[in-house]
């Protein structure tokens, strides 16, 4: 396959270190970083260089793939156990977004089932692999864009939080999606993006791929969704999701629930894209998905020319909140589109994990 | 009457200037400034040097003061003159307090009313003038601290937005004075601030006053007051208010009518404190207030290291939201607890204008 299209996330030619766009640096800096040390790979997840649940999945595809090009076994044994290990500690970077432990785990199994082959072969099966989950992701993001371009019409006025953009995917993206075909084919949108404290993702990254694309794109602190809800701006809400529960409650950025309440208090359509693949059948509900804490400094001094609180002040960092499913209008996935009841419409069973 | 308690703005010694603690610099630096002239006052009134409604009102009428020592009149005509003209230079500086307006409207009035005096006389009134309308202010946070006192008990969870404290006022302050008089009592109470994006009052200006006070507090960002509702620490919100209209509607700081609308779905009680001098009678409802709109700077650049935006992004920047009153529990002035039907029980005619 060609990754020509997609900046966020590719393999080396060489196959034994990852590309990534530094998206903490964005929008002041295009800096690109290979990367090929285990630790280097987990911290790119953890301090969010690389980021975006499906993007992560992607990444730490690949991740695996050129970290076992440097594995020195004494058997195969040895072998698989190394990338187990390897797979346990990039698993650990980051709790929430479903799609980290779900594309590890099927490299795993990709893994596990090359019994008679050579060192040779399984790298070659999983490059292969990790492509294909790419290339996965590629399809994922057109069909949801098609199915979500059905939701809005010429002259929508559309809110969205953090980014579920092309850097968060790959080529379209999730919420972004339908903005970005909408705008491909024409539409005229107005999109209110929520900065995103306290990582700006949405002033940052999703500001600057609507700019760069041409879409006319309003930037609001988190604190003026109802305003310009209030005010009739917004048709309707997109954001993306981290994992979603069988009961179709869906972990997304911090901010994306409390977003739904006031969408459903001024009557907005609530919408979020999700592909299957960050769907958590071990989820019966929103309760069961673990909420990552992150660190003060990302409140009070990150970003910022002087700390911007008392040096001593606790903080309250949650990464991620949990829309209830009552809230949602409907759940987009490559799939379709999902309305209440969740649990029957997503049609878990079905779906591939 | 004695300015040691009060640090945010008094009149100096001699008369002649203003000196107030920039709010701007907190929680870095405390720095005061002495200010004289007419363009650094109305500087600071517009850049929130010197902010929260019934503070600006002080401070404005203090300023009114100063600038008349300054004046060189040829006549009683014209000394009155060029003090009306500066008093509507200053209440240009910002449209949404109502106590801009209106404590420099009283002072106008005042020295109408001194037709027969020197000007030495005029000066002396007027200072008596500003003197009271701070002790007036002193004794509505007592009077509005001791009200609300009756709405928290002990191990109450309190969420605040923006800045209600003793510098948005004088000593206790509105929104925070119930939690300050109560901490002196021995309550013991855990304070959630909004961080309150863009100019973050509430992590540099609230968290630094409850932390000084040695109340409990945790500081988070405007997008976390959904999580921490739904989580179940928060019993009561306690807000300010910039203007209030005959209906109860309640403009203030960006974000309380978000606020007001998860507090409602997430069943918590949200109250507004709101002094008198802030009621507008002059507005029937919220639709009637002007929403300061402010520059996109303070969005993209202001406190940041670098650019958090594309420098071209558009940005929607208002200051303030209103807050309609059938979300707000309980509107809490001087005078006592009010609740609906607002336009009955704020008796606006009997108040104080």
């Amino acid at each position: 396959m060609s990754n020509a299209s997609v900046e966020n996330v590719r393999l080396s030619d060489d196959g034994e270190s990852v590309i990534i766009l530094d998206q903490t640096l964005l929008p002041n800096e295009r800096k690109f970083l290979e990367l090929s040390e285990a630790g280097e790979m987990y911290g790119a997840i953890k301090t969010l260089k690389v980021r975006g649940a499906p993007a992560i999945g992607i990444f730490a595809a690949y991740a695996l793939c050129a970290l076992a090009h440097r594995i020195r076994a004494s058997d195969h044994g040895d072998f698989i156990s190394q990338i187990m290990d390897l797979s346990e500690y990039l698993d650990s970077a980051r709790p929430t977004a479903a799609n980290l432990s779900k594309q590890l785990r099927r490299m795993e199994k990709l893994v596990e089932s090359c019994g008679g082959m050579s060192v040779t072969q399984i790298l070659e099966a999983m490059r292969d692999e990790a492509e294909s989950i790419q290339l996965e992701d590629i399809a994922m993001c057109r069909a949801i864009s098609e199915h979500g371009l059905s939701l809005i019409r010429d002259g929508f006025g559309i809110l969205t939080h953090c980014n579920a953009g092309p850097l968060a995917t790959s080529l379209y993206g999730t919420g972004l999606g339908p903005i970005l075909l909408g705008h491909e084919r024409g539409m005229k949108l107005d999109v209110f993006c929520c900065e995103t404290r306290p990582l700006l993702q949405g002033a940052r990254l999703t500001s600057y791929e609507l700019s760069r694309a041409g879409v006319s794109c309003t930037l609001i602190c988190d604190n003026m969704a109802s305003i310009v809800m209030k005010e009739g701006k917004i048709d309707a809400v997109f954001v993306g999701c981290d994992r979603l529960a069988r009961n179709g409650d869906a972990a997304n950025k911090i901010g994306t629930g409390g977003l739904a309440v006031l969408a459903k208090h001024y009557g907005v359509p609530f919408y979020v894209f999700c592909p299957s693949s960050t769907m958590d059948p071990s989820c019966a509900t929103g309760a069961d998905i673990k909420i990552e804490q992150r660190k003060p400094d990302e409140i009070k001094e990150l970003y910022f020319e002087k700390p911007m609180a008392p040096h001593d002040v606790n903080c309250y960092n949650p990464a991620f909140d949990v829309t209830d499913n009552a809230l949602i209008s409907a759940i987009v996935t490559e799939d379709g589109i999902c309305v209440a009841p969740f649990e029957k419409s997503l049609r878990l069973g079905a779906v591939r994990q």
